[in-house]
């Protein structure tokens, strides 16, 4: 089993592309630990390339792509599963990203995969976890970003509340000093600015309180530095040097005369957003005193990408969360899970639905295909692709819960178009035949529980699917006779045959 | 007020605009009695009407208005509030159905609701509660209409189980019969299209369990008395009285000949479908015996008008559970339910907001503006105004599920543009109107329960809005005045002009 080569293989890499820079750890499993072999980072400054109607301009994607050309060369031939690529803001936010994807996929080899803000922040939580020691007591820990800004509240290796708003150092560079002037005016409208985005979780955060916080960004350890340089701190961010530091930068007038003690020349340009969004997030959220962390996005998802295959995995869990919120009747799911497993494992081969993802593609979306019925039952199909597209799933990314609400909206009624799946490109075939096999396995299970079942042999070939009853048992049984003599019709409408004998 | 106006009205009226009938009701109110005053119906079959792309025939809608021509004469001067008209399945499906709401509200003086099956199906219970003994025990009750069929399952004046199907005498006669020929195949076909329908419902209908069977349409009262007819009962639905009749039925081998004691002419044409699906449903649900009720959706109607004025409004209650459901801040709802009421109390007059279903509308959006939150954080906007739009809210219209979403949908970002206020046709302004109050309401509320907020003073002409803090208020509170700077930029997108002074 592919699963099983991805275990056995020594060497796990993960990158992120971030809207401010590209990072890239490369790390070993011995004997259960893990050894961070290598880090890498580029300056990319993907979310300077966006321009007012949110598409990434062309010499912003090469300069990503670029990077990523540097990048491949190191994990060159590690097999899918030792490798987890992820991008943020710039990348959810952009609306030519899928050409992006592609062109990343095609240099890196593996795909990329867009997250939530909120996954995001759950996994930034995981990788400063994993830096700082096992203590008691809640953490804030705020990782600033070039596109987005992510707040957590933390325990131990639980994040207990994540929240991600759109606050960035080099967005807000962009938009308050673009021309690298520095005035009280554009200083205190990107606090402003800040402090609105802050306003809806502030309470929320505060009424949860911490005992320590925690910045896991470049952000936050460039403006430590800037104190410590100063002679104000050890390098953690305390009000005073704030207070200092800002002094300093505003009489400083210009990014080009920022000469500051422990500042790199390429952190110059978004020193000023990044020192206002610091000075917002401590007044909104009563900050005294900040360390930073070097634990961040790339080191959760390689800890997560670890724990997948190690022991927990988080989707599972996310999963059984939303079916129970949703008030799912879990053993009819759990009926129809169990057969789209057993039907893919005889067609698998022929339809090319081999890889594991295809599995848990479909175990996924049988566990959930009822979900939209707590909306309503009118279209329910179509409330709970919605769900699941747009729910807050930990674990998930977002090309994920798109792939799984495909099916979910495909489980009843009409197929999945040849338009809607040209739109979904190369994956865009696989997803309806999945989609198929799940409607079979609904279909088989349409009577809940009454009825003892009889086994179901099914053979596929390009043209269709044939399924066996046993013999006399579907003239026995005319509703389902009908049922799939139904189906059958919807399958012929996308031009693929279904048997039922 | 409007709403006192319509309590010394002495005369109500409902009308259904079915799928096979239209049908209206005249009651007087006598102290607090409800007395039937009139009683009338036609059979428009308004589903023949629908063709295969769901788009109503203009033949067919000429039936429609004609009947409601001759509707209007008797209701001709009652106020708003003394009459409500309600269509269901064949104008919920209709694409064009814009079309005909509005040439109906010219010929009838009042608005039409479109409601929900499930709607449909809280409304039947109501009617034909009211028309049988206060018994203890669970009823099941069916409606089978020209286009969908209802299922209840209740208790005295409350519905438990509320469920409508894509079944119906209109459009099963239109597909199983189309010439009027009655084979044992097309019987057959139609009967097993019934039952794959009822397979969702059945277990949960089942397991419920019930003491009495009652029928609410004309379907059940054709078929009970083509059984008394044949002497096999005295007018109640058996098994056995509907074995006889089907072999009647098939043997007679087209409509035309179906000259059975009991059945009027009009009636033949559906008669074969209507027992198919009589049929199916005492086989599905394991029915003995049904008896047939008068009451039913527009006496349903008619009691939840009077219910409205006289006692609880089910909406209420509706959007309480709702926002329970989906863990609302509802003291935070409540703050700004109150601030944008009494907004709505200084501009209504300036801005053509009189109408009592503006404030309720405006209330109702303020209680649920946060149901989003539930689903995800990012776009919960939008995720609010989905859940709104779809969800299974007793007592609610279509039209209002959609006013309500709309105004969540706008509560932050940008507000409605001028295309989509085009769209929503002559309340589209109103509703932007009412859309900007609410979000003076939240803003002004942006600091959840922190600070004291100052009395607010607001005076609204056809440009815009001018509101009055106390003098040197907002100078003392930037983050307050940078937001409704903010505000005043989103207003202006749109050509409104905010002065915050």
């Amino acid at each position: 089993m592919a699963q099983n080569e991805q275990l056995d293989s020594p060497l796990v890499a993960t990158i992120d592309l971030g809207s401010n820079s590209f990072h890239m750890v490369l790390a070993r499993v011995d004997h259960g630990e893990v050894r961070i072999v290598e880090r890498l980072g580029e300056k990319v400054q993907l979310a300077a390339g966006l321009d007012e109607n949110d598409n990434l301009a062309e010499d912003a994607m090469q300069r990503g792509l670029d990077c990523l050309r540097r990048f491949a060369q190191m994990i060159n031939g590690l097999p899918s599963g030792a490798v987890r690529i992820v991008a943020t803001s710039t990348l959810r936010v952009a609306r030519n990203r899928a050409d992006f994807l592609r062109r990343a996929k095609e240099i890196i080899g593996h795909r990329v995969d867009v997250i939530s803000g909120r996954e995001e922040a759950r996994l930034i939580y995981l990788g400063v976890a994993h830096t700082l020691a096992d203590d008691e007591g809640k953490r804030l820990v705020v990782d600033i970003g070039g596109g987005s800004t992510e707040f957590i509240i933390g325990e131990r290796f639980e994040s207990l509340l994540r929240e991600s708003l759109h606050i960035g150092c080099v967005s807000f560079a962009r938009q308050f000093f673009p021309d690298g002037r520095i005035s009280e005016r554009a200083y205190s409208q990107a606090y402003t600015a800040a402090r609105l985005e802050l306003m809806p979780i502030e309470q929320n955060i505060q009424r949860m309180g911490w005992t320590e916080a925690v910045g896991a960004s470049g952000t936050i350890r460039a403006v430590g530095q800037c104190i410590r340089g100063a002679g104000l701190s050890n390098g953690e961010v305390t009000r005073e040097g704030l207070q200092r530091l800002k002094r300093r930068v505003l009489k400083a007038g210009h990014v080009d005369r920022l000469t500051l003690a422990g500042l790199k020349a390429e952190r110059r340009g978004i020193l000023p957003s990044g020192l206002a969004i610091v000075e917002a997030l401590f007044d909104a959220l009563n900050v005294q005193t900040m360390v930073h962390s070097e634990g961040a996005l790339r080191e959760g998802v390689l800890y997560e990408l670890l724990g997948r295959h190690q022991h927990e995995d988080v989707r599972e869990r996310s999963l059984t969360a939303l079916a129970e919120r949703s008030h799912v009747d879990q053993e009819q799911a759990a009926r129809v899970e169990q057969k789209a497993a057993s039907l893919l494992g005889r067609v698998a081969d022929a339809w090319g639905l081999t890889d594991s993802k295809h599995a848990d593609l479909l175990r996924w979306a049988a566990r959930v295909h009822e979900v939209g019925l707590d909306i309503a039952h009118s279209q329910y199909h179509k409330h709970g692709a919605y769900l699941i597209e747009h729910a807050d799933l930990p674990g998930f990314s977002r090309q994920e819960q798109q792939s799984m609400a495909l099916l979910v909206r495909g489980h009843r009624r009409n197929l999945p178009s040849d338009e809607k799946i040209a739109e979904l490109g190369e994956e865009g075939p696989a997803l309806r035949r999945l989609c198929m096999l799940l409607r079979l396995a609904i279909l088989y299970h349409h009577i809940r529980g009454y009825q003892d079942m009889p086994a179901l042999e099914a053979e596929a070939d390009d043209s269709g699917l044939t399924l066996y009853f046993p013999p006399g048992w579907l003239e026995q049984n005319p509703l389902t006779q009908a049922d799939f003599a139904q189906e059958a019709g919807y399958w012929a409408k996308i031009g693929y045959r279904l048997t039922v004998f």
